[in-house]
């Protein structure tokens, strides 16, 4: 069983609370509860969140160390500014998938451009909270 | 039965024969045959291609009058370069969810602009065939 | 009697349904029915209309073997993107007046760049329908 | 019967003598005179010009203040670089139509930006002084 | 007592009725006068206002031959794009206080960018008229 | 008794001893107790500092439950790099006021851009310790 | 005998009428016979234009099928805006050489840029009709 | 006998007490008086000066009505912003020479462009009060 | 004896395992270990890692009360985004060297620029562990 | 009899030696002797090179005075960085196609820019020592 | 009696045969031995020449060791270009006066930047070789 | 022993008159001969200078010939301009280290980008003349 874990960064603790109109009203957990038990036959799914762009970087080194098998990471707003997660990524062997729950391109200039795409498998941007369900999938279904 | 139509642009019916280490071995037609089967209980779907930008314009016109549910939309290099299917995105009432095959974003710096992205509910991009996939799933679970 | 040509470029085709908060709820169609009859006695009215660049590039070399008179050019998007109609323009004759239904500098920045107003006589933008009225103004007033 | 305002600005009183390869040879006056006449049953027509931003900001206040219909502005050179002009046009509920003698796209790069543009009905540019006939059938026409 | 002159810059006279979600609904008469009022044992008030560049610069300068102690400086428009305020500050010896009743930050690209900030003691912008309050207190506290 | 929250960043703890002759001599100590004792009848003070990123993030996010009306922000070199922060102010409810002590727009052209002022009340920057007063009278006196 | 394909794109088949100070005053066919006879016992030669972005597109795709040798582009004012016809001459296998009548470099800044030359043998530009002959030598004399 | 006016700009009626570091201690009445002594026999000089863009405007229009047979003009700050005052140059018919007190290359970026210098015939810049001289030494000796 | 303390920011605790390619094979650790050694007569140093921006402003902060004669700072990723480590390096007074292990001047366009190189004594980039050696060897001989 | 110089610019007396996967691997000389030979019936070749931008110059203008007919430039790097060559080109009035053996386009940014290309005939780029060649026919065949 | 050094960049030799209708007709020696009588009894004049944008470097040096009390510096097209330029002048405590023949400003975009203006005493530019006499009257008049 | 090169562009023979503040007091010659003999038993150390580009490109290309094992490269202000010194040293097979007296990173923003970097093995800047000694310890150490 693949052991997948999703890191969330700054302010997605907030998820549900947070402008809703942007972000959709329900919380990260209930969602992630709900996700563990879909693919609990599949897939052993964990989860982290920090607002810290140095705890992100410690949550991939130590996803190493953890023998993770993918990582599905939404970086929020370090996304756009951080070249150390980018390096963090880039010197572990997890593969990455870069994900967001709106569609960043429909937003602020400063938010279509990400540091990270560059080094992540992939990119999944705007299908709410089903953008980490689309990235858990392509963990299981790739072998 | 929801009503999908995958539009393919530029090139992509080279898809097997084209730069396999960017774009997979694999033709589209195959992959379209597996997934109308998977899908087949839940979703009607069509494919086009054009090399043709006009013709792109066209087909999501097109797929007005036909009563198409949602549209999985692969414009290659039109992506970045088109107004005019930026346009008829817009123009149209279809979920439009923009796909790439190879990250995008891993590419040259003239193919990480997206014209298209703005209008599109969403962006995937880098999971090989695996990006349509993830796209029906979304119209198949969304309601 | 003047010969007038007006090419309508992609996605004009569904003025009256198409985003009619910015382009307004009346076809192209009804409109230009009426202008032909106010201008019957003064100028002869044609109309084309593409979503292709190529079709308009067509177009305008065949307004030249045509012996066209004047041409009133909305070419939609490709305002902003083609310098296949900008050659075509330099290279027949013919008078062109650019012109645009929306006022196209209080949109997308994008928007804003007109690779067509160098090589025409002058430019309309933001009238509704009217802006073709006062290009065909133009035509039949100037000897 | 509206109430037009035509306002010119800087240079614009050497219509006539300056660049007649830009302007044409013939002077405003002349000009307003014949509008005049040929709007008398539908437009009552005033005119200003000055050279000073100030006076231009004024005379747009002022116009309110006198109850005018529709304001047709050449701004001339400060169309390029005045905010406080784009200001004033904000701040009064008169709708205000651009115009240019020359088509400001064919000359130098820094004419082909207009601060003014993004707050006018629309823009009218390239028809030498037909420009303001065809804003003040605008007005004429529209209800 | 501190002489302290407040100088509004263009469409500034407008205040109360211009744009009142942005600039909102008093006349800045009525703020002078309370103002005037409040200050009245610490600070002697004068205030000026024009819709010309000149004048502002012509303000600056007679405020040094006046004896003044403080400015209070809202350039408005005149702001984003005048050198000659600039160095009319940097030619008189006293200090300035620019200040904003809207947070020009929140607003168009073009009026993120003062000329004067450089040169002037600091900034204030967004608190409505408050804003020449929190002026008037430092140049009040300060000695 | 509005409740009120001053959150200081990264190296603004070496106040009267980092650079006097940019950020003067005083501690933020001595000046907290003094602004402490002032407003004592009508706020009540607090106050934060932390060299890191998302320490601040932690801060917004805990004022919000805290129940605090107010927050003073002077995110030192944050203020030029943080969408984090820019992102946790959007998504609390509380209003912010920016505060800097130098006045940022006379110093390096990369401490000219913020992103925080988009999302804060306004901004005041350059009067010293008496920044956070004027920022302080401002929660006093509205209502 | 090596098969050589010229490709023509947008109004150079007005070669001969259109701009002749730029573009000479002979047309493309009469050249072409010239040139067909004069390779005759090395080069099969043949020729297609279209004013089509997508046509370019296509004719690429069909010279690997056709089992072309070289290709002689002149993609036109496509050159300066075409990924498509770039990520076609990618997708095939056969060499292409990017030849220009003028010296683009010689005209407007927007021409200076090509989204060719990269993935082309090599570029020649500026020798009138010439241009095609150097071409045609290099595949003639290369082996 | 030749007429010559000198023209300047905002801010240089304060020569002598302004920032003397940068543009020296005398006032330009005395250096005005000893020219005039100089060319007395040569030259016939008047000289004006405003802080109104406006003003300078009008003062190139009125030159032409004067029969001016050359301007030397200092126009400050409004060198770098003033669009206005570049076609009242272009449309006079009166040799302008730009002069400049100080070596505008040699301070901000902001004054290293003139919008003046392309039409005038020259530009002459860094040599206190001796640029004028220079400039007036120029209409002397050239016939 | 000088006191020397190297910090190491994100990721580079990883050294030696991390895309040996670029970093080398070797821990930091026993490159410090052998540094120490030799070094043990002249320089007395200690090291700090932290993949946290605000950590590294803390230990320069700490540095400072510690007396720390001079600091060897490889800020990793932090050397292109971080503000808050320039602003620590210029508020405390220890002559500071940068180091980097890898040429950052042939890698990515944003590993280019550093925010630290401008307040630094100099920058040693491209030896190596060298590089650290390099900087020793500078405190180690200057006095 | 046609008199041809063949100037070669910095480092390419290296050929045949330097860096052989870009500029192949025979040397100029070998070349240049083949290339006199096969057109020895037409042209009277020589052939200059130098390390040093001011020869290049010297080159040219001393062309001018021997009666030289046509100039075949490969002026390496400096292409990209001398205006002064781009003068004497112009100054002379001696036809001079730019050569280049690799394809300038398919390598560092800096390289697309060329100096030179704006006042040469034209450009030949990317086909090794056959550029050379292609130029050398260019003017044996025009008259 | 001041020894002042003219000392002439790439392509000046050339004066008098050069585009006659941008730099005059007339050759510098002729100007020069003029200037050298003109000047006589005040300047001690000597000038130099060169391709080289080393040898003007050298040239400066030298005149540091031959006692030269003033340069005038036209450097050609070496101004737009050269740093090495621009420091030997910094290194020298001779002032040096940059002058151009023709009107920089009115021509290519390349031209309007001067690497050199920031460290000369002033810019005299457009006056034809009257812009030498400007500079020696300024060393001639000053003391 | 190896042989080592010690490289110095343009205005370096001034070094110890030279803007004594930005590259102090000492001259190269007496730094020379005490490197010399400290390396004495490891390194056969030799120099030379020149103000000229092509010269530094020729000393490159004749320290090949020489069998020179590393050359110290400080190009000066041919670092920010000369892409003919970049093509010497990726031509060469010598291992290069780019080193600077002064840290370019503090002076002019045109300071910051060096042609040279991208090739050599790394780059030392800011530490005096010690620069050349590191470079020198670096290949004394290295095998």
């Amino acid at each position: 069983m693949k052991k997948i874990l999703i890191i969330n960064g700054p302010n997605l603790n907030l998820l549900g609370t947070r402008e809703p109109s942007i972000y959709g009203g329900s919380s990260f957990e209930s969602y992630f509860n709900r996700a563990k038990e879909s693919f609990a036959n599949d897939l052993s799914l964990s989860t982290k969140q920090s607002n810290h762009e140095g705890d992100i970087v410690d949550f991939i080194q130590q996803a190493m160390r953890d023998g993770i098998d993918g990582i599905v990471l939404n970086a929020g707003a370090y996304t756009h500014t951080s070249i150390a997660i980018r390096d963090a990524i880039s010197a572990c062997n997890i593969p990455v998938v870069e994900v967001h729950i709106s569609n960043i391109f429909k937003r602020e200039e400063f938010r279509h451009k990400s540091f990270l795409s560059g080094v992540c498998v992939g990119i999944i941007s705007g299908f709410g909270l089903e953008s980490y369900t689309m990235a858990l999938n392509y963990f299981n279904t790739k072998n």
